[in-house]
Order: structure tokens, then C-alpha cells, then sequence
């Protein structure tokens, strides 16, 4: 195991009617004047937005609203969102919807006390500093409102790439299971993919000795195995939602991937099939994983045997490791698709034409040297074949 | 699942050689005048207390020392300690040592800034504010690392009492596998033993539908099983150290007991052994907890069944799960003696004829109406039965 240092100082407030203490903590934790950024027509519609901001009136603390964050957010509206915190005095940015929202407003919160172009932090500067952060989150997936992590999409160029610090983590975060039954089974679905691809990308390591965090990541997994079908049969089931929103919150604050290397190479190599098609992430996800596994597997055969064995309850071939291995692959592909996600490229969305500016995209943008690397290193010609996997 | 806040602020240091940025970490938490706190002998010796005040002194941060902790942390020192930190106007405690010693320190840091007796919180009182702590941890059993929690023992009756507040979770803590290289194998098997009752005791719960943290602390005890025989075999072995250390921490922050009502009924009826004994905790738990699940077991037997599948690996018995229930018991009861600690009374030190004493203490000591509450309610009769089934 490696040295390593966990802090994940979010305060998670989790159940039934909790987004009615949103104010209670904006102020407990400092905030006198408050963005609140969220998407659009749902967190409106359902009401939710006049419940919060009914919660941030009655602790007397003011705030502005900036609606409009979208799936895969974009470097426009934070410009918008950094110019208004700044005009209006915001100390507080307060998320109300799932991923993307929460990603967009992290970007803001960064952006707004920073002299430079934001877009610096999306290009590797580390953020150190930020206005507070606090969610309250809409639908189970991206681990965002725990984590120190944010995903933006420049619309020069459609570069969709990530950026990182602990200035960013979340103060405090909402999870009410019950606000994620009403999402159509679609995004239900993309949210439980991409909870378990964040499992995946910290299992897929080259550390040895990790017996710890594989375990925990192994049980986050078998949650989602067994919670899964029964959410997208019952989307009104309460429990499930909310066994599926804490394993998403604890598969991203990093407490299962502290220690040892991780892959990401799945989320590297999706990030552009998002940022061109604009399919959702975990869509997205569900297509490029078991091409990437597949592709990779001779790299560390027992690795995958043991998932296969210890989540997807597969029979050890002791004589041929790799039965065991593949087997596994395909017994997550299948549970993929038995829970409504794309198989390839056209139910997807993507087309076969546009590998050429994928690969190149992927592997030269942005200053990358025609290579990515994660769990094992891919060059061009390895990221057009797994493309072509998935067609 | 039950709604729930979790908060898990401590930042966790962790790896070879790390007590070396003790310092920076008072610093960087806003320390100025320190207390160290530790124990005796093993941490003056081996150097790790002079190795903690050069990484102080290259800070420039200023100490004064107690030493003096011991297993079972007593209520003389706390007052001695508060006294000391009063006198000296210190704003940070850090202990060196383990469990007890971080106890110790916790009730320091809480005493130093209340108006009354700091037992008022063994006896019930929320504790909202004390000094900032940090941790460097020489023994991976406790949790108190990473928990809002302390337990001390009152000299007057001998009454062993916890008390609990996020004020005393330590700011850091400091995690060095190899600290723990040096334990005599007996308190190391200890320590195993405290890290898999804290997650029965988070395991055995009346709370339906809890997938998601029943998963978590099952991998926490599959860790504990595969890691405990490796590190008694070698006790140098510092991967089988780290991962054991990592899972005693995640077992006892609570990010697998939110949401579920908990147990504790070994570590009550525990606790009264090691007050009259000294025993170490962990040997009073390994005698205790296979005699309280047994008495327990038909509460819930498909609870006792499911932990003996999911980790001990047992063949359900379909038509009889009290079968695979027991059997589950058996193999932790096993597994405890093959790590080396005792399975009854005399091994233990304990006497039979103290009984009456014991349950008296347990029932009716510090206020207690005659029977504990947890996973069951046991009157003064079931505790009587349960400790006989020690003998």
C-alpha cells in the first residue's frame, strides 16, 4: 500500500425531507450571501427550489439564482457564474442538482477568487482556493458532492477534461434518496454505471497489497448488484435509492481508492464520446468500460478474475484464470444492459466515422503526447481498436 | 435505512514515516501551544516521542509534555491534564500512543474548557467544544483516531463510562503501519479483536433494509480475517499492518454504522471486565462477544446467518439457518483463539464469583435501571446467564 493522505471533511446530511436544513447549514458553515446554481426545469417544477430557497429565508441569508447548468457543463455559463458572485459579494455557492450542477458550480466557486482564467485549473493547476461549496443533490451517480473533483466542457474546441483540489470539496451535502424517484429510469440507470465505474477505476490498479480497499470497493459493487434491478423495477422504492445514493457518495470521496494507483482510462476515453455526442457520462460509460476491460485484461488476469469471482459470483477456472476473467467482463456488461444502458456506438448515439477525431482528440488535445495512461498505457492505435470494440 | 449526518473531518496522514509531519499538521490545524500526551515506556523508548518533538521544533511550535496514559484510561490524569493545560495556556493536545492515550487526550481537550467536571460527559453530556486534538497512532484497534467518541474510567467505583462530540474528533492523525511493528503479538491480536467487534457491534442491528453498510462492514471483516493470521505470523509484515490499520479506522469513523441503529451490548458488558481486571479490551471483547451473540442469536438468526456466509465463508443451510448461524459463531470464536486471545474467564483473569459484582456495575452502576440496550435489551438475568456462559 502507498502512503497517502484521506480528508474528506464533508458534512453529509442523508434522508427523508433533509433539503429543508439547507439554510441551517449555509449558515453553520459561513455563508451570508448565496448562489444558488442548479439546472433547470425539474429542480423548479418539483418544487425543490422554492423549498431551499424557503430554507435560506428563514435563516435571513440572501441569495441569487443562476439556472441553466447543463449535462456535461460548460465553460460559458461559469464565466457567467464567476462575473456574477463577483458583482453580487457571493461568499457561498449552493448546488442544487446532481453531477454536472455541482461540477459547474465548483468551477464558479474556484473561478470567482482566482485572477486567471479558470480554465487553468482544467489544465492542471491545482485549486487551492475557493468560495464554500454546499449540494443538495438530485440523483445518485457522479459522487460530486463529496469529492474534490469537477468536470468541465470548453466549447473552444469541446475539450471536456477535469480539475482537482480540496478548496473544492463540498462543506456540506444533502442527499434525500427521495428527490432521485422521480428521474426517468434512463438517468437512473447512467447514475448507477457511473457509481460503478468509479468503483472500477480505483479497483484497476497496479499497487499490490490493497486487500482493504479492495474489499470496500468489492462491497460498493455487490450494492450496486443488488440494489440496481430493484431501483429500475420499483423507481419509488425508497430504500434501494437510498442504499444506491450512499454507495455513490462513499464510491467518490476516494476512502476506497486511498493508497494504491488508479485507471481512469474508462472515464478518460468516455469524456470525449460525452463532449461530442453530449450522451449522458454513464451512457457513455456503459459502452467504452467493457471494451477498455477486455482490451486490458491480459494485463493483470487475476485482477479481474477476483472481481469476477468476489461481485459477479463466477466460478474460479483455477486451470484458466482467464475464463474466470472474461467472464466476469461479460457478466457486467449484461447487467449493464439488463438495466436499460447502450451496448455500442449506435445505441449510443456515436458513429464509427468520427474514430479518427476521437482518438485524436483524445490522444493529442490538450497538450497530451499521443498517449494516455492509467492502469496500463494506451497510444492511438490501442484507443481506436477499443473504439472499434465498441461499435 | 434511517436518516443520518455523517461527518468525518479528521484528515488522515498515513504511511511509512509520516510522524514526521506531526508539526506541520498542528500548524497547518492552527496549534500554537501543545500538549503532548502519551503513555509510558515504548514511545520514550523507541524514540517515537523525540522523533514527534523535532518535527514540533522545526515548526516552532512550543510543548509541554505529559506522559503517564494507561489501558483504561484513568479519571486522575484527566483532571492532572486539564490542570496542566489551564496553567499553560495550551490550544492543542496531541497524543502518542494509542486507544487509551487518545481518550485521554480527548477528555483533556474537553475538560480544559468546560466550567464543570468533565465527567458530567461520561455521564451523558454532549460534548460541544474543547481544545483541537491530533493523533499519532502507535496501535491500530480503538478507532478513537478518527471517532467522536472516548472512554475513561471514574477511580471512585471503578465505573468505566464513554462520552462522545464531533469537538474531540482529532483534527489529524497520523497512521505509520510500521509504528505498530513493535507490539508484543498478544495486544496486537488485541487490537484485532476491538477492530471486529466495533464492526459487529455496527453489524448487529434492528434497522431493515441497510445493503449498503452491512456490505461495508463485511469488508472491513473479510480485510481482518485475511490480514489477522498474516500479521501474527509475521509481525513485520507491513502491508498486512496497513491494511488492518486503514480498516481500524474506516470501522470506527461510522461511515458504516450511519443509518442503522447499533448494537454495543459486548462492549458494555465488556467493560466492566477489563474496570475490575485491567485486562486489555480487546482480550475482555474475544471472551465476551461469542457469549453475547449466542444468547442473541435467535433475535435475528438471518442476520447471524448472513455475516457467517458473507465472511466466515459458511454453506447456508437453507432449511435450518440457525445451523449456519451458529456455525458463524463458532468460526469467530475460532478464529479469535487462533490469534491468540483468551476464550473464557480463567484466561482472562476474570472470576467466576464476581458475577453478582459484575452485573450489579453493569445493571445498576452510574444510574442504569437494571438492564442494557442494544441489538436486545438484557436484564440483570440475561447478563448474569451471558457472563456464566464466559466461565
Amino acid at each position: 500500500m502507498n502512503n497517502f493522505v484521506f480528508y474528506s471533511p464533508t458534512c453529509f446530511v442523508f434522508g427523508k425531507d433533509t433539503e429543508s436544513s439547507a439554510g441551517a447549514y449555509v449558515k453553520k458553515f459561513g455563508g451570508t450571501k448565496v448562489l444558488i446554481h442548479y439546472g433547470g426545469g425539474s429542480v423548479v417544477r418539483s418544487g425543490l427550489l422554492d423549498r431551499v430557497k424557503a430554507s435560506l429565508d428563514s435563516e435571513g441569508i440572501s441569495y441569487i439564482e443562476l439556472g441553466g447548468a447543463k449535462p456535461n457543463p460548460r465553460s460559458g455559463l461559469v464565466y457567467e457564474g464567476i462575473d456574477l458572485c463577483r458583482k453580487e459579494g457571493v461568499d457561498f455557492v449552493l448546488a442544487v442538482g446532481g453531477g454536472s450542477t455541482i461540477d459547474s458550480a465548483k468551477a464558479i466557486a474556484a473561478g470567482t477568487v482566482y485572477d486567471g482564467d479558470f480554465w487553468d485549473f482544467y489544465q492542471g493547476k491545482r485549486i487551492e482556493k475557493a468560495l464554500s461549496i454546499g449540494t443538495v443533490l438530485t440523483i445518485a451517480a457522479a459522487g460530486s458532492e463529496g469529492s474534490p473533483d469537477s468536470v468541465i466542457t470548453k466549447e473552444e474546441g469541446m475539450f471536456k477534461r477535469g480539475a482537482s483540489g480540496d478548496a473544492i470539496r463540498p462543506k456540506f451535502s444533502i442527499l434525500n434518496p427521495a428527490l432521485t424517484q422521480t428521474l426517468p429510469p434512463y438517468q437512473t440507470a447512467a447514475g448507477i454505471t457511473d457509481i460503478m465505474a468509479h468503483l472500477y477505476e480505483r479497483y484497476l490498479t497496479n499497487t499490490e497489497e490493497v486487500e482493504v480497499t479492495d474489499r470496500l470497493i468489492e462491497a460498493l459493487l455487490l450494492t450496486m448488484v443488488h440494489e440496481g434491478p430493484r431501483v429500475i423495477e420499483d423507481p419509488n422504492n425508497y430504500d434501494a435509492r437510498a442504499n444506491i445514493m450512499w454507495a455513490g457518495s462513499m464510491a467518490h470521496n476516494n476512502m476506497c481508492g486511498v493508497g494504491r494507483s488508479q485507471d481512469w482510462n474508462s472515464h478518460t476515453i468516455e469524456h470525449e464520446l460525452s463532449a461530442l455526442y453530449d450522451c449522458a457520462h454513464g451512457a457513455g460509460l456503459a459502452v467504452t468500460m467493457p471494451a477498455v476491460f477486455t482490451y486490458s485484461m491480459s494485463h493483470n488476469v487475476m485482477r479481474f478474475a477476483q472481481v469476477a469471482v468476489r461481485v459477479w459470483g463466477c466460478q474460479m477456472d483455477y486451470a484458466h484464470p482467464e475464463v474466470t476473467a472474461k467472464a466476469g467482463i461479460e457478466a457486467f456488461r449484461n447487467f449493464l444492459i439488463s438495466i436499460g444502458m447502450p451496448k455500442n456506438f449506435e445505441e449510443l448515439g456515436a458513429k464509427e466515422e468520427d474514430i479518427p477525431k476521437l482518438v485524436e482528440v483524445l490522444c493529442r488535445g490538450d497538450g497530451r503526447d499521443g498517449s494516455i495512461s492509467g492502469f496500463v498505457t494506451l497510444n492511438e492505435d490501442d484507443c481506436t481498436k477499443i473504439y472499434k470494440m465498441m461499435v
